[in-house]
């Protein structure tokens, strides 16, 4: 995954978890994509401060991924959903094998329970 | 929901995010069902300090669902899927109306997503 994505989808999963002068700054960087040394003039902080926070915001988001595991299971969970678009997809298409789509459809509604 | 089952969810979610101490007592308190007085006798501390120390585990673990609210999305999916479920045995009992069934199936998919 690009590594700005990734960082957004960590930062709105666990950003919560943050100070709010570290969500302040921490938006800035990912989400409004400013510099570092314009988020420092606007928050009258050195630019080194700004670096250090920054790092120790990703350090902090990308921590709680490794215990919680949020994002992926996010990601997993989005996958299954496609598959159950793609298997219905495929169904309007051809609309064979009734029993095969609806057992399809049940295979993957119970994997997103295991990733739940 | 019962008290019980929703301190277990919420060890389950955000257990991780407690010290290795914190686990090994509160462990024996919700999954284990021992009483504080079991626990105190096992771990060599005190009756009140292990009273503290669930406590204290039971209001981080409320803070987590405050800010992530990762039990809230997890009951919600879960009944998605078990609405899914519920279509496709209803289709298959009376086997009417495909286009209505797809339908419902693809809004329930995108409900899902939007739970993430």
């Amino acid at each position: 995954m690009n590594e700005i994505l990734e960082q957004a989808l960590l930062y709105d999963f666990y950003g919560e978890l943050l100070t709010k002068h570290q969500q302040e700054i921490y938006e800035q960087f990912v989400l409004e994509d400013l510099s570092l040394s314009e988020i420092a003039v606007h928050a009258g902080i050195s630019r080194q401060g700004v670096h250090d926070l920054v790092k120790r915001c990703q350090r902090l988001l990308e921590g709680y991924e490794e215990k919680l595991h949020l994002v992926e299971r996010f990601l997993n969970i989005r996958q299954s959903v496609q598959e159950i678009n793609q298997v219905l997809a495929n169904y309007e298409e051809s609309h064979t094998d009734t029993q095969k789509t609806i057992a399809e459809i049940r295979r993957i509604s119970k994997q997103i329970i295991e990733e739940l």
